[in-house]
């Protein structure tokens, strides 16, 4: 890796600290990822974008910042990246997946937060993660509780805007919604000091839907009986779309994409034959969380799919590319991002509907419900999805775990007890 | 007590476990209440009320649905009771304070919710609340994650209706407010068959703003040197105030109030000379939850405030009652439920003014933070707090504890600690 201090140091981050999170980094990923058999080729690309994690994405967004362009930190599938990127800002995705980060962040949130929010804050606050540091502006928004108060606590640090997501899915929501996708394109406006005109948000619309689309096309691959790519692969995919540039990470999926289309004509699979299917369903797992899929995967299980923030949330729905006027773009933006079925909403009945069909869809024998600790909304609904499920003869279970590694044994104990009962 | 088996049989409650609760509870509440020094005459109404708790009161509930009178219950002071009895309704607040509904309520919600909604869930689900086995109506709010969810568990068994709090304070909100506050009003209607006049809003809200000003001038009586009555008994007649008949509950509690001005023009109080006044702030206590204040009053020094929904949240705001027009008066009372400063809302800063002019009018000593466990807001919202009291030298500490005893030990030892170090 390239000497990035330098880099680091001036965006006023703890080196010391950051060095630690350097130093096991490397090795983890190597553990996790590199054992797997019959990896296609073009993973190489994603290798490289993880081992230049704090590095070289980083140098670019820094670059750029040199040239004016500007920072705009994420937290949810929610905020619509279309309006930062065609006011040439730039969209980082920032929550974190390690537990890391918790011990900084538990100086600051309650212990019983979410690991996800803890980390962010942990990250933030403890100066050791420099795409918080690169941020002109951070975006919240009004979805569970532990995220609602966070803004408060780094709204006393960076200026942040929040979006007040409705919290119900009626009629009236979608326009309250359609109004914050307008505050918040004012308030890009303000930060980038660049009004967007028609055609920029046009481009990027269209921009956007390509690498939703690309995603598609990835996930559609695993839908097939021997899978020519590993779930973990898929999902480390999926979160470096949140932060790497669009255009690249496009070109470099499709690519990917071309190599599995080849492997599927040869019956090249990555999986042993008759591995069980499993389908996963509730919190997103920010990078570095690959703990879920790891204990699967190494417990000659499949994960075919993602109904989560970092599986098929994230691309499922395109925006509409018929109008092409402000107005008209902002309400077709507002009303595609209404779509996504979070358990944030009250009530959330469609995400019922979403489990089954991907069930369906992607083959799957089974069901794993996996909930962060302390995440009501999710952990409540899975009564609902239970109950539902249960009357479609569909075999799930509930998975609720953190980020650290000393409930391993024990998840992948229950977990072999859960393949063994599946129908296979 | 009379016997009530037959109408709590015909309220299909589970028999054999509301004997459990009826057991426990006369016994727990003498302990708690009835070795009070110098307690007021006035609180043989409220101890009877207790004692009657699921007899006196919901018989009259009861024999008013004979007469077509409907239920509503609620569980946030945000629902405006004024709609409810307007209409010919009477509204109860539906939360829980006893860990005894526990064991039913983790059927259903996960363990790690708030101790409120678990137990509101396993008095619903356990049939062992004759309130909510008395309502044709629960009208829910989008406030905290573990409400928001827990409306879709009681919407498969009751009319439940939900209001959609907002999430933030700005100008638009409180335009939202009104809609809502509308829509509450058509749904209130429609469960009883009774559309509310002008005239009937009006009268409504006059009679909840005197309740509101008896609360005050009860509350006034604790700002004096030598309190005339504990916080433990201001607390219990608050909580009674959620479900007690309005214009007896206003009644009774200006005949205490009539005492109590007698004992303050004596010097006739309840507390040790020099016992350190405590103002609580935090999560709501609803009935039977004495067990912070019991604490407190039973190591030497006196709760004279709580800045809470079961405190001065409660009654501190009066409706405008200029308007009487309708469009005015829906318009009044969303403004003034709006001025009430949860922490479900980001930001929330005039909490924290709240809390100081409270320190100061109260002449407290010390400020206790409390939690209920699993309440994000609050307890998030605690860091913010206690950095802006630390800055004007208000000493605070934060206790997050639930329904069980078994931590009473330990916080009596913190809290004799914090008493210590107190300036008095
Ligand atoms: S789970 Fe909900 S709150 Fe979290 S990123 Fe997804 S949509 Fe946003
Ligand atoms: S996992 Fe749950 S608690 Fe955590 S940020 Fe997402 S919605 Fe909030
Ligand atoms: S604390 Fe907030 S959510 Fe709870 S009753 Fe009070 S206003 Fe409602
Ligand atoms: S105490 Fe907190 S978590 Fe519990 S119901 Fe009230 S706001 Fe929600």
């Amino acid at each position: 890796m390239a000497d990035y201090r330098e880099m680091w140091s001036l965006l006023d981050m703890d080196l010391e600290k950051h060095d630690e999170l350097c130093a096991v980094l490397p090795e983890f990923y190597g553990e996790i990822y590199m054992d797997q058999k019959n990896r296609p080729e073009g993973m190489n690309y994603f290798n490289m974008v993880v081992s230049e994690i704090h590095g070289l994405r980083v140098k670019e967004l820094n670059d750029g910042k040199k040239d004016g362009k500007k920072v705009v930190g994420t937290f949810c599938v929610f905020v619509p990246d279309e309006i930062i990127t065609a006011a040439g800002a730039v969209s980082v995705g920032l929550c974190a997946g390690s537990d890391f980060w918790h011990p900084d962040g538990e100086k600051i949130v309650p212990k019983n937060t979410c690991p996800l929010v803890k980390a962010a804050v942990g990250a933030y606050f403890g100066k050791t993660c420099p795409y918080f540091q690169s941020c002109n502006l951070i975006v919240g928004e009004t979805t569970c509780d532990a995220k609602k108060k966070a803004w408060e606590i780094f709204s006393k640090e960076i200026d942040t805007h929040v979006m007040e997501l409705p919290q119900m899915k009626r009629e009236k929501n979608e326009r309250h919604w359609e109004e914050e996708v307008a505050l918040f394109k004012e308030k890009i406006e303000e930060v980038t000091g660049h009004t967007i005109t028609e055609e920029e948000l046009y481009e990027r619309i269209k921009l956007h839907n390509e690498k939703r689309s690309v995603l598609k096309r990835l996930y559609d691959f695993r839908k097939v009986d021997n899978p020519p790519i590993s779930g973990k692969d898929v999902l480390l995919i999926t979160q470096i779309a949140f932060y790497d540039d669009p255009k690249r990470f496009i070109e470099m999926t499709n690519k990917l994409c071309d190599e599995l289309e080849e492997r599927v004509k040869e019956n090249s699979g990555v999986y042993e034959k008759d591995a069980p299917r499993l389908l996963i369903t509730g919190t997103p797992m920010a990078i570095p969380n690959w703990k879920m899929h790891h204990i699967i995967e190494t417990s000659n299980a499949a994960v075919v799919a993602e109904e989560t923030c970092t599986g098929t949330k994230y691309f499922k729905n395109l925006v509409s590319e018929e109008e092409k006027d402000m107005e008209g773009m902002i309400k077709n933006l507002a009303s595609r991002y209404m779509k996504t079925n979070c358990a944030v909403f009250t009530p959330n009945k469609n995400r019922i509907d979403d489990i089954i069909n991907m069930y369906k869809e992607y083959k799957a024998d089974g069901v794993i419900y996996y909930s962060l600790p302390f995440c009501t909304c999710y952990a409540a609904e899975y009564m609902s999805v239970k109950e539902a499920l249960e009357k479609e003869g569909i075999p799930v279970i509930m998975i609720e775990t953190g980020y650290g590694l000393e409930d391993a044994g024990q998840i992948k104990t229950r977990l072999e007890a859960f393949l063994e009962m599946l129908d296979k």
